[in-house]
């Protein structure tokens, strides 16, 4: 039995890492008249889809692949949300 | 008074939109033996702190900066979470 699962992905920069993409976002805010906006932090957000044989093996596979592959673990964190979409026998 | 606002802002391409990235992450996740994954979109994630008189104000702010400076609405989409962090009176 197989289930598939809808992940969605959010990648961060750890607090303590710097966003220079951020800081110039945030600059161009501000340029744009916006000047209540601060702490602009950018990361990633990754839609995919899985095939697991339930929602613990699909939270392994999917820490995995964010560990190995979709964030840098040094300098970013990741979370991810899962949600069941159908079941095949 | 002004109130403080967290805003969580997703922007992802539209579906009609192919996605390079998304094929090669796509691929290079394959090529790590997890064989169950389909359809990997990449998109962008962005947190930031505004100061906004209400939530209305906030959502306007909100819609005018992703439209002209975050996403490309010709082919990407956005939306976006907004929390009350703070009343400044």
């Amino acid at each position: 039995m197989a289930n598939k699962y809808h992940a969605r992905i959010y990648v961060t920069l750890r607090s303590s890492v710097l966003d220079p993409a951020g800081v110039a976002v945030e600059s161009g805010i501000k340029q744009m008249g916006y000047q209540g906006v601060t702490g602009v932090r950018i990361g990633k957000y990754i839609e995919l889809e899985l095939t697991a044989t339930d929602e613990s093996d699909a939270k392994t596979q999917l820490d995995q692949i964010c560990d190995r592959l979709l964030a840098n673990p040094v300098i970013e964190n990741y979370c991810f949300e899962l949600t069941q979409l159908a079941t095949n026998h």
